[in-house]
Order: C-alpha cells, then structure tokens, then sequence
C-alpha cells in the first residue's frame, strides 16, 4: 500500500485547503446563533462524502442537528465498518487568548509540530479528525481498494451532550448494522509513540447544597452555636476520601473491574515520567488513591473530585458572617463496570447520611455516563494495530483514558460492536481551549494510516 | 431624680427631632463620596455638645476623620467618665430592602416597639445611642446635677475599624484620663428584661489559599492523580475541629479563661429558649462544642468559622475541571486571654503543617482585636446595674456577647480604665442591615438611665 503515502503527498495541498474551507464555518453547537453555521457544515460534510465516493449520503433529521449518514456497500458479505464523528465545534472564548481569530484557520509551525499545524476552533476536534476518514475514503475509491463495506455517522450535537444521537440509534439499527465502530476523536501518547485509546471512565456529576440556618448570620452573635454550611460542607467532602485516598461511599468499589498484574505490566510500559509530569504541573509530589501509579490513578481507578465550591461572602476583604448554604459541584469519573445511576444514588445517600442535624442536605444529579473498555484481542484492535504499526513504523501502546466519551458505551448497548479509537491527536493540541490545533504531521499520519485498518481488518475478519 | 423622667416627657418631641435631624446626614465613612456628609456630622455633633453644656469642645484632628472631643470638669477632685461613641454609619445597600429610604428618618410602629421605632442608618448603630448621652448631660446641666466630670470623644472611624483612635488614644493619655469609660453601642435582651454586656469576644480573620497545579486541569485526564486543591482545602478545613467540636490548633486553649460554675450558673439565668432559638434560625438542632449550651458556645468560648469559600466552577451547569486554586475565609472569635496575633500565628504554622505535598498554602492575616471582659464587681459595673434598676425596676443580667469591639481592648490598655457597655438596642434592630431601627423606648429610657449612672457611680466612688 504505497500508494497511499504517495496520494498523500500529491494531494497535501488540496487536502490542507479542503480541510481550511470546513473549519471556516463557525458550527458552534452550544451557541443557538451560530445554528445556520452547523447546518451549513452539515450540508459541507454531505458534500464531501459524496465527493469523496459514497453510494448513498442524507442528512438525517434529528429531534436537533441532522446526523449525515453516507455509506459505501461494496458486497454484503464483506465486513462493514461504521465511522462516527461530528462536524459541531466548542465555543471558541475566551477570544481574547486566541493569537489568530478561531474560526480563519492559519498553518504555524510549534516545537511539537515542525512540518506545521493547522490552528482553528475544531481543527483536532473533531472535523480535522474526521475528515482523515473522508479521505482515506476517496483514496480507496479512486484506487478500487476499498476492502469492505463502510458506513459513515457524523452528528453535529457531540460538544452538547449527543442529546438526539441515543434517538437516532435507537431507531436504525439496521441501517447502521456494522462489524466494527471507527472513531478518531482521542489522542496519541506522540508523534513518535502511537498509542490506542482503550478504555474510557464514566462519569456520575451532582451538584450539592447545604443548608444551615435560613438567613446569613452574623459569625460573632452565631459562631460556634450553629452549624456552619461551609465547615459541614468541607468535613462532608473530606469524609468523602479516607486516608489513603479510597472512596468511602459504601458499595462504591463492588462492580469495579481489578485488573490483572499483566495487564498493569503492559500498562506500565507507557513511556512516562513522574519528574516531567511534576515539572509541567508546578507540583512539588503527586497525590492519590495509596497502591496505584500516577497513570493508574487517572485511567483505570474510580476518582471523586469536587469540580466547584462556593458560599458566604467571597468579595474583598472581611466579612463576619455564617451564610445560610454552601454549595459544591463534584463529580466521579467511573470505570467499568459501575453503573453511573447506580453510584449516584449511593452518593446521594451516603452524602446525605454524613449531614448533622443543625443542616438540611439536597443532592441534584447533574449527568453521566458509562465507561468503556475495549478488549486488545478484538479483531478490530488488532487491526488497528497492524495499522499504526504498518505506517508509524512502531507498534502501537495500549492506552486507558481518564475521560469519558458516553456515546461509546451506547454504541455497545444498542448496536451490539466493538469501539476502536484511532486517535492521532496530541494532549497539547488544546481542544476545548483557545488556540485549538493540529498537526500536518498527524493529519496526513491520519489519511494514510485508516486505510491500513481497513485492510488488516478486512483480512482478519476473514 | 423623678426629674429626669418628667424631663424626658416633656422634651421627647423635641429629643426626636433633634436625632432625626442628625440621621438625615448620610455618614458613611466607609465610601468617599460621603466624606463631606461625614466631616458635617462631627460638626453637628460638636454643636449639640456645646449646646448641651460642654464647657469645652473641639474637633480634633487625626489622620482620618476628626475625633469630636467635648468635657465638663466640674471638680477635679469628682470622678471622670469619658463618654466614647462614632457618628459615622454603616453603607446603606442593599436600597432596594428598605421599605423607607436610610436618610429620610420616619417612625414607624413594630410588635416590638408598640409606641413606635425611629427608622433609618445609624437609628441604633451609634447616632441613636451615642446622642442619649448628649441629652443626658443637657438634663444634668440645665438641673445643676451633674455629679462629676464628662468628658466626650465621639469618633468618626468606627464602622471603618477605627484606624485613627488608637493614634488620637495614644497622643492624648492626659486629655482621656479618667474613672470609668461608657460607651451604648451595644444591645440588652429586651425592653424587659435590661443587661449589660460584660464580656465581647477578640477577633483574627485570616484568608487561605491553597494551590495545586498551575492551571486549571481537564478533571477526566488528571483526576485521582493530582492534589485537587478544593478536596485538600476542604479536608484542611475539617481538620480544625475534633469530633467534639473543639478547636484542634495546638496551644489555641491554653489561654482560655475558663469560668466557674457560679459564673456559668449565673450567665444560665438569663432567659432563654432552646425552641425558640431553633424555630427562628428554621434549624433541627444546634450545633457547637461539647459540654457548653449555647449560650456558652456564643460567648464565652472561642470559635472558628468559615465565613466564604470559593474555587472552580461556579456557574450553571457542570464544568469537569479541577482547579488550580481554592480559598477560604476563615474569623475565630477569641476569649480572655487570647492573644490575636498569636491566635492567627498558631492558625498559621497549624494550617500550613495540613497541607500535602502536592499544594501550596498561603495564610493572609486580615485583621483581629483582642477579647474584653468587665468584672461584675467593679464600681462602673455596680453603678451600672443600680441605673438599670432604677429605671427599669428590674435587675440587669451580666450578659458577655459574642460579638467584638477591638477598641475597648485598646483603651483599657492604654487609659487603664474599665469600660461599661450600657446598650439599649435589640438583637431586632437590624443594625448594619437594611431598616436599621431604634425604639423610641429604648431611645428615651436611656436618656433616663445615663444621669442614674453617674448618680451612682459618684456615690459609689466615694
């Protein structure tokens, strides 16, 4: 398959530019004046997979954004592949940290990216990403190599939550009836260590509210006679976590899958360094659950963090006062195989139950989601590696990310495949921050590795 | 000294609009805007004086606001009492809670106040209660009975921390000499029951900040790896009380005066109902350390509350982050013979030895003043309790508030003096809130106390 790295470099410019015209359009999800914008990418992605060879592309309707469906059937009897992504964007503020606009897309060079590196709003996430799908698609048409079927899903409501892609799901089962789920919307360990995006944490988010007395008191007529909101707030938190950084909300860890000495081998394999991780956060020691290395602590270990806290007067300089509540925002990033409404209600009720008398305690569920994993036996994550392999020349690191993506575990439920996440961002590319890039390097690396897993899952299915 | 009342009866117009003039000067010290409205206010205050009777008055200069300064030396063989008082007044916001605007006095009849309240800023906190003394010594001179010297000094600083009056206090040991300082700027249990309040708490108000890493992390890829800084703050904070409710800060006690049983079975006289107390906070139960009721807890015994805290995300919605930095808040209330500037050194060194590794703790000293106490059997106290009775026909209760004035502190240092804390507010008041008032009762009874007192006290002195 050389061909595929010469196409690649014949067609670079056209590639870049195609890519520049799809980030110029402001597809902000969150932000309903920009809903002309998503609809009009919606319309682009339509465009370019037609171009780009499907049979068949519609935009589907959605209770929101339409999801552009596009597929190329080749033979019934050969595998199919379903790529998913989305073409919706972050808002890009604060715009006053963004050193060009985010939405009129400049090519800079960085220290990571040498060769260059595309800078917008949705650069890496997730349009940069998933137009590598596109055109690896057009390459394989062009050269009639495409091994198998492929089937294409872009939604245009990821940055909100999915809110209308569990209703689409639920109701095409058939027509998006696939062997294997592809998604480019992760990262890589770096440009010389590819890495495969294996494990995903779930997610539990409630917001808390402690109530005391039912007005702000004065602290010097009050103090030490009532039940403060904010100190009952703060030992509540800090019951939360006992001293050596477990979890102490009962049942909390039944469901958790431990995993075997092997697989923690092959973990910690991952290049890492402690002192650079220390460096780069300005810390002068790490801090976590007692029995677990720092990369275990964020990927295959349940953790509870309180994400915001506030209550009584927090303005310039002093005042005495007892407020009436504290509040905190806290959220449980989960591993398989907890369930994320099952751990909400044990917080809640554990939480509640940590409250003295002289408070009354609320416990809003926010939202959630499962976690995910994904066996390295599977056909579609040999083939993946075989990919990367082939075409970075290394074989790739298996990796659990700390974060959630809760689409993956609905895939599983409703569409009965395997996820595999074929990431070729960096951490640093700041997704979700000003100044979002990516690297020539990892588009191009993109367009030419997909093909590769297309082939070697074709191969292995057979 | 049926005079006095009849006085008082006869001259009550006229006594309210006198004060209702000088409460239509807005003398907010704590804003510049009303600078001019404060310094006319001293010069108000210095008329009435000089109208009163003062032999000699005068506006003295300070670095702040003038100190109005007014004496009546009669024999320089009598006792002195040095009158102490401020005629600024606490900003009036928030405007849109008072049901009458703060410098358009009207009177308005409460449950409380049958016979009608004066309601506007600085009612009771300190025009209302600082002028009684005025009219006090009108009566006195205009009947050839004043019994000893008077000397004034009403400052303009009070609501501001009073930053010049240690500086005047200091300059002036010989102008300030005297036997006994007064001061009405504090409250009594009801127009039914009087007391005096004996005891005010000291005060050191610190403000915290705990940092972990750099900035603000993405909570899925960091999260159970890193110091979070609200988890740690929270944790530091519950780590400032045992499961008693004590103060866990080595060496905080050590200076506690502890009362007597017939001290505390004295103070356990004082009505009071647990029910109520609970019914008007809208509390299930109070809260506060072992072995103390209450009313012990809020006088008495030292305190520590956190009185604002704030990191992360605040706003609506969730935001999986962890932050770089949490802060906090935090007043302890002291008693004899706390020491505040070793109180804060303690929570310091205490505080900072709580932290992990992973973070940085800043501790900020706000500001403090140290506790007072008068003893129930000095002459000004027994003077006191015997004005009381007098006009009341019932028996004052000691009463030690929770609250703090650091100037009382200061003058029994540097005047060597006791002071008496002859208030005739309520709790109800509302001082420092919006609808500050004061009760035309309250207002009158003390013009009829204050004469009494230096009736009994000259007699007791000789």
């Amino acid at each position: 398959m050389d061909n595929i790295k010469n196409y690649v470099q014949q067609n670079k410019e056209r590639f870049l530019n195609e890519l520049i015209e799809l980030l110029k359009i402001p597809s902000v999800s969150a932000d309903s004046a920009y809903s002309q914008d998503v609809i009009n990418t919606a319309h682009a992605v339509k465009a370019s997979l037609e171009k780009a060879g499907c049979d068949k592309v519609e935009l589907c309707e959605t209770p929101g954004y339409p999801i552009v469906y596009g597929e190329k059937i080749t033979d019934a009897n050969l595998p199919t592949v379903l790529v998913y992504g989305h073409y919706d964007v972050q808002p890009p503020d604060p715009l006053d940290l963004w050193t060009s606009p985010p939405f009129e897309p400049v090519i800079k060079n960085t220290e990571l990216h040498p060769e260059g590196a595309i800078f917008a709003r949705g650069a890496c996430d997730d349009k940069g990403q998933m137009y590598m799908h596109v055109k690896a698609l057009e390459y394989m048409v062009q050269h009639n190599n495409l091994p198998c079927n492929v089937k294409f899903m872009i939604e245009g409501e990821e940055e909100v939550g999915s809110p209308s892609l569990a209703w689409f799901v639920e109701r095409n089962h058939e027509k998006l009836k696939n062997d294997v789920i592809l998604i480019s919307d992760t990262g890589m360990i770096s440009n010389q260590q590819p890495s495969i995006t294996t494990g995903l944490r779930g997610l539990s988010y409630v917001e808390v509210e402690v109530t005391g007395p039912n007005r702000d008191l004065h602290s010097g007529l009050y103090g030490g006679a009532v039940a403060n909101p904010i100190n009952i707030l703060a030992k509540m938190i800090a019951q939360l976590h006992d001293e050596n950084n477990h979890i102490t909300i009962p049942g909390f860890y039944d469901r958790v899958q431990e995993l075997s000495r092997e697989e923690r081998g092959e973990m910690a394999k991952a290049p890492f360094s402690l002192d650079a991780y220390r460096q780069a956060l300005d810390i002068e020691d790490v801090y976590g659950e007692a029995g677990y290395t720092t990369n275990e602590r964020n990927s295959i270990r349940p953790t509870l963090d309180v994400n915001g806290i506030w209550g009584g007067y927090t303005g310039e300089g002093a005042k005495t006062v007892i407020a009436s509540k504290a509040y905190a925002k806290i959220s449980m990033r989960l591993v398989p195989d907890q369930d994320w409404n099952e751990i909400t209600e044990m917080f809640t009720k554990y939480f509640e139950s940590l409250a003295p008398k002289g408070v009354r305690v609320k416990v809003k569920p926010h939202h959630g989601g499962q976690a995910y994993v994904t066996p390295i036996d599977s056909t579609g994550y040999r083939a993946a590696a075989a990919a990367y392999e082939e075409s970075f020349g290394i074989r790739p690191i298996p990796v659990r990310s700390g974060g959630s993506i809760p689409i993956v575990a609905l895939f599983e439920k409703e569409l009965k495949s395997k996820t595999i996440m074929m990431g070729f961002g960096l951490d640093s590319d700041a997704i979700h921050s000003p100044n979002e890039h990516f690297g020539i390097f990892n588009y191009l690396k993109g367009i030419e590795t997909i093909p590769l897993f297309y082939k070697h899952f074709t191969e292995m299915s057979k």
